[in-house]
């Protein structure tokens, strides 16, 4: 391969663009991304499963109807990966856990990997991930934690651990995760790359495997937010298979990117989200607030309860989940994992219906928020990805458990399932996340700031040395 | 007033037809209903406040805008009663409680008084119910038990006990009241008398105190199946108080119950509801099945199931909403509900989610048999009306408390929502009611089968011999 042809670090853009042109085959970029992976795994412990035959021959059918002149699709020959929660036809859906591994083999991939595929794309693998989802860190105790491509002692952030470091250590251009409480954006941050958390509800997720059904979301991990807009595209849409997906028409997003910022309402949140922030991650947003021009700042009511509530009721749902598992296999759970879902078994249901009560009431007084601003802009993380392993950090002078807080600026977001992309600020040494969070069924809006950020250099997927 | 004039067990229809032909006035309506009440309440218990002066007050004005020659709407001049859980300007809201008495005074009438008031209808008090509504027998530690008007050594019914006994003996011809889980179906099929359970989220339901706002429905009782159908057409409608009410077009039913059963089908359901009857209840639906001439049985699948769900679901959301009164007045509930409460309090919220997500499955089950059917018929009570005071009866040869398993035939239909009428079969000593089940929001079609039994002569509220 010549060196113009490696499609080193390209985005999924910037592949098909190449592959539709002629200067580079489906086959192509997908020994380039088999040979990066086999390069970095060593490393990065980013995937569980590599699809080489199957990405093959799908990508030998993509170079074969170009060359019968046929339509291949927006991300024609571009490499992409997921979870291993989504399904991928002929492998068990492991969910990051031991106990999936004895499930038969999926039937059929998810409806988010035959849309991707149907544009093109070329499914090269499934990736690690935090056990059953639960999980902030990107840590597994079954297939060892995926690394931070910045820096391999680090964390890649959970639970979509496995896609932040194949997308940000240049594996792939391309990954899908879930997000329950930021287990997309929480990566994005971590790893410096743009992830996508959709409205609850927009797309489909049929054929995965879930955690908490109430507050699950799919979506796109890129190194652009082009690569976001056109992976999102290739997947909105209803599903006959999935009834929770809501039946919306079809509201593509990539041919609006640059409209700009004209006549959007931004403004930043104040309150809880200018609280427990290491200094990285205020620079961030400060960096953010200044090119976005921001002067308005926004209280989300009650955050903090709204955290609370969506941890009870993630332990509560995710509990019901796996009760049947936690009666029959308790000891091949990781043990912290178990725990978490046991103590979720015993909360008296009268909690739950009492956070369910406050979630309805605290998603109508942040909808009136969006009655002033159109976009609202909250740090993804409180810090830049700590070392892999660390139990505790510091927040604002108080020792408090590292793996549950992390997502303390993502759950109350996520809670009411607004549509949050999470930008890449290319910090020193260590890049950190900030969200860009839309009313409900507006990611065209989220997707606008995050490229007009991606155009005045301050957002940024910028490229490990190591990768 | 002369014999002509009494309103004595005069229909809503003949009532208000009376009042708008000029043959007897609004006041006069009343001023009979306050006598009724004066001479029944000894016996019959089923009022805890009668606003005489309102109602009266109210009569005058639909009298002098009969006089200017104005239309007053077609319920004018027709008294009517609500269970103690509907906001009356002036009254506490008491729900049956003893704690609820401190309370404020409500400021303002239930959306569903204030509908049948500017329809001409004129309310005369509120109705006895079982304490917060979790109730099958009409009993009450606080105000005594309404009795049954056939028989006043019996259970009138619960929770809705005063409604059932205030139509069936004859006080008023209209009543209001509220079903969760059978609480207008139980004691119109003890009393004796027509209840219109209409789809969950049909009818607004502000300013009424709640029980379990995920199954709690409102709706009339009547003594023919016309009233209740011109009492639900003007309640019917959207209402701005009320988010969880359906926003659907008004669909009026009182112009089609005449349309017979050409074109129905009608099936009995087997199975569960063929089961845990006492030979009156089987005599009852076996007369409806004759003269429906139905030959088609559907089964509800796993309906024991559904009820234990309904149960558990129950008690939870009843806890989660007296979660502060039982901390702060436990001595203050009757004993029994207090400790089902109590209970529900520490159910863990696992299986309030298996609960859930079994309801969601029972429903598409269920809403799938009404591709084939468009009515089913159940029965309403397992018996007719139990003595006061009962604890236990014999169902298929087992002992069983009584209270809970009151509701046994009801309870699986309220926890789908679906749109239920129950209807009286006049047996002898004691009426027994039919539940006749739609489709969700097909009312009309419960309603026109009620009204072909009514003209059959097989469904019929029989005047009591005492009243």
């Amino acid at each position: 391969m010549t060196p113009e042809k490696s499609s080193d670090w390209m985005t999924a853009a910037e592949i098909a663009a190449a592959v539709k042109g002629g200067t580079m085959t489906a086959l192509e970029a997908t020994e380039a991304a088999l040979a990066r992976i086999a390069k970095a795994e060593p490393t990065l412990n980013a995937f569980t499963d590599v699809v080489a035959e199957r990405a093959r021959s799908r990508a030998r059918a993509i170079d074969a109807a170009l060359a019968r002149g046929e339509s291949v699709g927006p991300l024609a020959g571009v490499p992409f990966a997921v979870k291993n929660l989504f399904d991928v036809e002929g492998l068990p859906t492991r969910a990051g856990s031991k106990i999936n591994r004895d499930l038969s083999p999926a039937k059929r991939d998810a409806t988010l990997i035959e849309r991707l595929e149907a544009a093109g794309a070329v499914l090269i693998g499934a990736l690690n991930m935090g056990e059953y989802a639960y999980d902030f860190t990107g840590e597994n105790i079954h297939d060892g934690p995926s690394r931070n491509p910045h820096d391999a002692t680090r964390m890649t952030g959970g639970s979509s651990g496995g896609s932040g470091a194949a997308v940000g250590g240049g594996e792939v251009p391309l990954a899908l995760g879930s997000d329950t409480n930021g287990s997309i954006r929480v990566p994005s941050s971590f790893c410096g790359i743009f992830g996508l958390k959709p409205t609850y509800g927009r797309l489909p997720r049929s054929r995965s495997f879930p955690f908490v059904a109430s507050f699950d979301h799919l979506g796109p991990f890129a190194r652009s937010t082009a690569d976001l807009a056109l992976a999102y595209d290739a997947m909105q849409g209803p599903d006959a298979d999935d009834a929770g997906c809501a039946v919306r028409p079809l509201e593509p997003v990539s041919a609006s990117l640059a409209q700009g910022l004209d006549g959007l309402r931004v403004a930043r949140a104040g309150g809880y989200f200018a609280q427990n922030l290491f200094p990285e991650a205020r620079e961030a947003i400060d960096r953010v607030a200044k090119a976005l021009a921001i002067t308005t700042t926004v209280e989300l009511p009650e955050a903090a309860r709204a955290r609370a509530a969506a941890y009870v009721i993630t332990t509560v749902e995710g509990a019901s989940l796996h009760l049947d598992r936690l009666r029959q296999r308790p000891n091949d759970f990781d043990p912290a994992v178990r725990d978490r879902l046991i103590a979720g078994a015993m909360i008296p249901a009268p909690l739950v219906d009492r956070a369910q009560k406050f979630r309805r009431w605290y998603r109508a007084r942040v909808l009136e928020l969006f009655k002033n601003v159109d976009v609202i802009i909250a740090p993804a993380t409180p810090c830049v990805a700590p070392t892999l392993g660390q139990q505790t950090f510091v927040l604002d002078g108080v020792e408090l458990p590292l793996r549950a807080n992390i997502g303390i600026h993502t759950q109350p977001i996520s809670f009411i399932g607004l549509p949050v992309v999470a930008v890449p600020i290319p910090l020193d040494p260590l890049p950190i996340g900030v969200q860009i969070i839309a009313a409900p069924w507006r990611e065209d809006i989220a997707l606008r700031v995050s490229y007009a950020l991606e155009q005045a250099g301050v957002a940024r997927a910028r490229r490990p040395k190591d990768f």
